[in-house]
């Protein structure tokens, strides 16, 4: 029988904004996971995550405590991933067609693009949310919705480079050009639906947010 | 007769950590520019940049009209580059052979990535500084060494991925290995000097810092 696709939070140990946004995101999804030190963004809020796997170097013990509830991996400290890694590998071995990251920007800067990085080895599943943003990977020939309504901001990424990229419903479009490392692609918006983009190789992070600059 | 290479800062709209240490950076720099809105935190230091660049959006007016002892270059808003790109190209016109992006982490997360992505198309001569972590990226073949003391902490970040990665004065060897997108390479750490990175071809985030572990 195939496993039915689930939807996962993981919540890292960088910076929380939107606490009540967030809360409402976590309570929807079908299972919660806090790498390592993310789980103090729970407590926080309240909240109990299913699983907290990590080395457990960056969470408070007293936390680990009030957390009986809790399903709790260790690892080794000495190993080849990190928590949010693990987290995410978990995630999928538990049935997790979605992964969410939450609090993935704002901690340590390695750990930041550690993050960024991850979002490629798993185009398609994984997704950074970041104040009201979506980051997703897009990878190889791709066409993808964006499904964000006019006024809403897009930006694209190369990463590090994309080929044939083409959008249709965005203030600035694009018919089938390379986009190269730099700022090109940043800030860009939503003019009428359906918006789409499409890429004919490369790699590309796509961020799109509902509303539009700040 | 060939220019004199200086080093250029140019500071962000991001966050700003370490201001005493980031006063200090400043002060040793032979061009300050501030992209846009960036100018705020030269501001709050009291320092004054060489060139504000931008298209002025983020930037309060009367800030820039205490500044008139800083040259203003102004774009339109309807551009192809962020402000902190046409800051970068600019410092590099005006002989820069070093540039250090502050302030590129903290801000909009799409801006975030836009800084990450510079980093490749501006391989040897753009560094972002971030809360005393050094992040360059390294394309192609290249040997480079990791001038921190035993202790200091060393993060590669597949940038989306290399091959032939060697790495010697490192607690943790690659011999001649693949880094694929992902976590591997996050938290090493210095182990003796002279500490050294060989890669043999794609992309590679480099992070250093001499204090280890948070």
């Amino acid at each position: 029988m195939k496993k039915k696709l689930i939807t996962a939070i993981v919540v890292c140990n960088g910076v929380l904004c939107d606490a009540e946004c967030v809360a409402q995101q976590i309570r929807r999804a079908d299972l919660v996971l806090a790498a390592d030190g993310g789980a103090r963004h729970l407590a926080a809020l309240g909240l109990i995550p299913d699983v907290i796997i990590g080395d457990m170097d960056s969470l408070d013990p007293d936390l680990l405590d009030r957390y009986s509830a809790a399903e709790v991996i260790r690892h080794p400290r000495r190993k080849d991933k990190t928590d949010t890694e693990l987290a995410v590998e978990l995630a999928q071995d538990r049935g997790a067609g979605r992964v969410l990251l939450l609090g993935a920007f704002g901690g340590r800067p390695d750990h930041v693009l550690g993050h960024i990085s991850l979002l490629s080895r798993f185009p398609g599943i994984l997704e950074i949310r970041e104040t009201g943003m979506r980051i997703r990977a897009l990878q190889g020939q791709i066409l993808t919705c964006i499904d964000v309504p006019p006024g809403g901001l897009v930006s694209l990424v190369p990463f590090p480079e994309a080929w044939g990229v083409t959008t249709r419903g965005l203030e600035f479009s694009l018919n089938s050009e390379s986009l190269t490392p730099g700022t090109r692609g940043i800030s860009n918006r939503v003019s009428g639906t359906p918006a789409w983009l499409r890429v004919e190789g490369g790699g590309l992070l796509l961020c799109s947010r509902e509303n539009g600059f700040d």
